[in-house]
């Protein structure tokens, strides 16, 4: 049988989609299952993620399994100049799945066809983060009560944020969509997915400004980080850092049924005035993360 | 039902002292019980503490629960500049009690705010180590069969050790007592804590001299250390840096049933010849450590 | 009833050796055995190792036992100047055993006599890494069918490489064996093993060329690294660190039967058009890393 890796969000198709959906609703009434039970997961971060590795080896833990690895590179053999080839053969050996985030794109392909055994990507550098995505969509249909004809906003670093590229592929297998992209200039949306919802005829828009009127029709909104070290010219930063910064009295144009959505950790571009908006539903997102990483290490196993 | 955190000692009235000494006995003659079976646990070391961690780490083992967490920063998402507040109520929607160590005072009460579970304080920079007050008083009533009527004598660094303050305080809470604190002037015991006990009626003596004759009524000597760091001035600190250390040949006129505390680690501030003398508690002292971790841990979750 | 400790390799009997193969190829068959329920072990590695201290967790885990520790001694109270006595006396009231990785040589054989468990040494700076020998053991054996009447051939650095000392005492207590070494000048076998052999009359050759003909009769090519570092002089490094690389096309004249072991990890010293050789045997080896020490955690404990 072949084994049933998570590397890109595209190795999913749309039924995979459904039936993690199915599974993470599962899972939030039960998170309890015993289904790892004798079973060892490798999680092996060569980059600290607190959010992604605590919530996976929550997910392992509430799964029953035993959780074997290490949280940064400093405590592998990395060190001692072992090639990632060399650790993923060794580790896969001795485990049931591995976790792995890395900081290198590609890493996690290479690591799925050296490895034995199946391989979730916890993230590998600025390429593919396809748990979060399942996260995410996670949230948008408990939310919304569906994945397809939704209104979806984009707002912030929408050039190098892996997670807002991965949405758009995955919700994009399904009907009725229309994409806003809010970014400043330096860090619009690439032209390799524009054009790809083009071909789709999917319907998308681009805006520089992040205006209340813009966002009024909004089912979703999802928030990224501006950051300074995306910026060659430290002038162009200093002009839009202010920019797209979301306040709470910009929400009061805005449906009430829009969920405001950000793949954490935030730092400033969320002001805390909006945490107490029953719109915002980033920490409740983050929640949706350990039922959608059960479900999705079921559904690699096989365990369900 | 509000949640129950242990904060600072005196979130504890002298009922709840008295039923984590009852539970740290219970767990000490079985200290594996699948109290925690299913339950998750979060071990936030935001600075290293291995003693503690490893510690609370065991006792949680021992009731049966897993373990999600970090053992320093570096490896946690505050590298990117998240709040605590963020990391707080992430983790506090994935798992079932907190264990945190933070290096600012402060931050554990401000975590048991935002935080959904419960929070136990594993000490917050100079401010408060409940948890350690805690296991010291269950070490006294093993050894000296009760809380009250003790002559209870602390030396070294009793300006910033906030294990000293902390038992001070729990102490209080029980009749007949007598302190005694011997220290260099520039570590002595703060005003707040003499005029306390006095406002209770509680006699207290302070010394600058620590010899055989000072310490010959003791019942329990409760030793700490005195670190450079401590003084502005590098000739004070080497004035007395050899004052305060104990020797097993001044503990020749000491009571049998004397007994020597310390918080651990030691540096020098007890010679290695005080190791093997009966009256020497320190490393019994840290065991019972774990069974009263467990007692606390059992009494926050409400499962005794 | 004394404790057995596994410090250096020579504290087991040949009897011993025999019963890890034996309790190694049970494991083999049944990795899962519940015999650590309710235990709790010490995972204390003072400088990382992710192969050790994974495989060591991983037969933990298949076990069923619990895991506290820490992966490098910068999350430990070593930092606060704790001494290794204190740190050892303190985890070993905690836990039902413990295994141990330290930089300084002597640390373990000293951890043994502090501590009231077991403790298993992971590594002791230069000096042993006894679990490392038992399953290059087990490896021979489950390759060659017998520990006895061996053609050995070790390459490389068999001045430094603690893992070819410890082989060739273990195997010295079985028949007809016979030691081939190829090593650059500066970094030959230590008089001190060849010596022994002779003793014993166990022949050994010595080559400082590495070429086909002279391994074309070995059973077993254990192959380490030669690390710049051990030179003084950076000019004789330069000349020999091409030498003891094994490529493909070396091994043509070698027996069918021929099996490669490396501790691993590898960095050059083995070609990666290697890996695919039938005789590469490096990452079973790796493998048989985790039977075995679920084999050495029961016989230690006496679970078997």
């Amino acid at each position: 049988m072949k084994k049933k890796d998570l590397i890109s969000i595209t190795d999913y198709t749309r039924n995979d989609y459904l039936r993690i959906m199915e599974l993470a609703a599962e899972f939030e009434k039960n998170p309890n299952q015993n289904l790892l039970e004798g079973k060892v997961v490798a999680s092996l971060f060569f980059e600290p993620s607190t959010r992604t590795r605590l919530s996976f080896e929550t997910a392992i833990s509430r799964l029953g399994g035993r959780i074997v690895g290490f949280s940064d590179s400093s405590s592998s053999s990395v060190t001692k100049g072992e090639t990632l080839h060399d650790t993923i053969r060794m580790v896969s050996n001795y485990v049931d799945l591995i976790v792995m985030r890395h900081p290198i794109e590609g890493s996690a392909r290479y690591a799925s066809e050296v490895s034995k055994v199946p391989v979730i990507n916890a993230g590998d550098g600025a390429n593919q983060h396809p748990t979060q995505t399942l996260l995410d969509m996670y949230s948008i249909i408990k939310t919304q009560g569906r994945l397809d004809n939704l209104k979806i906003y984009m707002v912030g670093d929408l050039k190098y944020g892996r997670t807002v590229h991965s949405l758009i592929m995955a919700l994009s297998e399904f009907e009725g969509q229309e994409f806003h992209f809010i970014a400043p200039p330096e860090l619009a949306m690439p032209r390799e997915y524009t054009q790809f919802l083009k071909e789709k005829n999917i319907p998308c828009y681009e805006y520089t400004d992040f205006t209340p009127e813009v966002i009024a029709d909004a089912d979703i909104l999802y928030m990224t980080r501006v950051q300074k070290e995306r910026f060659s010219d430290p002038i162009e930063y200093e002009k839009v850092k202010n920019v797209y910064i979301l306040k709470n009295e910009m929400l009061k144009l805005t449906k009430d049924s829009l969920r405001i959505l950000h793949p954490l950790p935030r730092v400033n571009e969320i002001c805390t005035d909006v945490d107490s908006n029953p719109k915002a539903y980033y920490f409740t997102q983050a929640l949706n993360g350990m039922y959608t990483r059960e479900a999705i290490i079921a559904h690699t196993l096989g365990l369900k």
